[in-house]
């Protein structure tokens, strides 16, 4: 697993007023760029410069299978998680085509598939078992399973070029775990984590919400982040939550799609609360739970578009902000360059009429 | 002026069905991609097709000044407007930059900007007469120059090719046009159509509602939309509201920008209510009023971002939802054809394995 201690606290005074400065004499208002502008400042105090360039972006979808599913807690089978990476790989599915519409490159990774899947390009086979264990009759995972998905959720990072990851997932019950993992790690009501997933109607989500119960009482002693993420998590959690260490090691932006993405960022922010100075969260998701917990990791999403699909699709749906804000720094005019007065009605020193 | 009744009703309950039959069979949970889907349907529905596809979108900022700056209404001075053209032209504007990053074609309209401005590529010439008059005097415009503006904005949209328009707009004071609009056009209080344009602190809202409570009593005999456009609208508001009635009649995607682009739909709207079946609303401003005319409207912006900038920058911003929406209908796989099972774990009949 990556070290700790090297996430290091990137709060700049000097270069956040730097950027605040560029920002503020650009041609237009003050501030009237809203949340494009603290964007861009975060783009900058993360890349460690006043002109951020985000380079070689990469969409990395964890996928995994539940043993919970055994309980009835989703609507779809599991099968659909293998399918979906097949589908995703063949450039089928939401988050291909949204990847290549904004040139994202696209890995898929097999964290815990309870499938076999062929080699290909795009696609890294690192498999810790196939699926979880049933977490309502004990630990989805073993402290040394835990341990190599983090461990190869970090590796997957460092496989991949660029200064940006967006993460995305796939795994049929996998917003039972994040539902899990939000209640033990905030302390929040299982009734307020919970939602519909991929569709459940009424009566669905309360067996859901019996069966979730339930595993919070079985691992009632699982408090430690890393304890409660063995007993109640899944493979693509716990490597996407390795995955946001070391991209917050490596000072790479970390793009978080939505509940389950951000559930991994809940776990790694425990461990490390800095990761949170690299995170953008790109949308507030329909799933009931990611508001709360968007809340709780006092995050301002970009995106609110009733998404509740997962994959990355937010993250690669927000990814043209991103760009935004670092063309905004880049390429608008400042006042003076462009020879427009300000507020006071001063002419500036570089107008020419 | 475009003929009202060339401006039809797009309704179809048989293309309507077809379009959400394609996007419930892709490879996704029912509704999962929530507003994308529904925008997908707008778009399918005003191109006339289940394959719509955006081509050589427009970015058209219309400039003008008003003559209620005397007044003393907005924190920058009038030359700003002919400054900001020149901002625009020359690449150095927020949409310039955001216009260049997603293809966007740029022209700039001189409505009636208080300057000479030199001919050159990408600006039309359009003049009705060097800023408006002062609203709190006399109208801003004769019934001649405002049918004249509608007439030019109508022509503006003809000169221009492919199948989409996006609206923004430039003018230091034009936020009072757009809310002494809103407030006779609505029936709301003025005082929540009122808000801090380019940053007016408390004391300056005060003084801008004062003036504005002025102008709205001198022209109370103004009911009438196209009444109340000459007597308290800008050029630049009026040529918009031509533009948004010729891209209708016209079966265009009108991309909506913020408050004083959102003022002249309101125009528009009241004149032919069919034209917001053609509207997408980019964005809720951070501009106070902008939240109410929305919900007056009954329109879905895509993104809060507390912009409140204008120049089409929202609209520039939102763009790559709209060509996400098309995509995902042209290209996303159907459970069928990928070979994924559906919600009620079926195996549907593509599949190989």
């Amino acid at each position: 697993m990556t070290k700790l201690n090297a996430i290091t606290d990137l709060h700049s005074p000097a270069r956040a007023l730097r950027l605040q400065h560029l920002l503020d004499h650009k041609t237009k208002p003050l501030g009237s760029l809203g949340r494009l502008e603290t964007l861009a400042l975060q783009l900058g105090l993360i890349l460690g410069t006043e002109a951020p360039q985000l380079t070689q972006p990469q969409m990395v979808v964890f996928a995994g299978d539940h043993g919970l599913t055994a309980q009835g807690i989703s609507l779809f089978p599991s099968d659909v998680t293998w399918q979906m990476v097949e589908n995703f790989l063949a450039g089928g599915a939401a988050v291909s085509v949204l990847a290549r519409q904004h040139g994202l490159a696209l890995t898929v990774v097999d964290a815990g598939v309870a499938h076999d899947l062929a080699p290909r390009p795009g696609l890294q086979l690192r498999k810790i078992a196939p699926g979880t264990a049933d977490a309502s009759q004990g630990p989805a995972m073993t402290p040394a399973q835990c341990q190599a998905a983090l461990d190869q959720g970090a590796e997957v990072v460092r496989s991949l070029p660029g200064n940006a990851v967006l993460l995305g997932e796939m795994g049929i019950g996998n917003t039972s775990s994040a539902a899990l993992l939000m209640a033990r790690l905030t302390g929040l009501p299982i009734e307020q984590c919970v939602g519909r997933g991929t569709g459940l109607d009424d009566a669905g989500v309360q067996r859901k919400l019996a069966v979730l119960r339930q595993v919070l009482a079985r691992h009632e002693q699982a408090i430690e982040p890393l304890q409660a993420l063995a007993a109640m998590g899944g493979f693509e959690i716990a490597m996407m939550a390795g995955a946001v260490l070391e991209a917050a090691a490596q000072n790479r932006v970390i793009v978080v799609d939505g509940f389950i993405a951000s559930s991994a960022v809940l776990v790694a922010q425990a461990l490390q609360p800095l990761v949170l100075q690299r995170c953008v969260f790109a949308h507030q998701s329909d799933e009931q739970g990611h508001a709360r917990m968007l809340s709780h990791l006092k995050a301002q999403p970009l995106l609110n578009l009733g998404l509740r699909l997962g994959e990355g699709s937010g993250a690669a749906l927000a990814w043209p902000l991103l760009e935004s804000s670092c063309r905004i720094l880049a390429e608008m005019a400042s006042f003076e360059s462009a020879g427009v007065s300000t507020a006071d009605g001063d002419i500036s020193p570089g107008q020419g009429a």
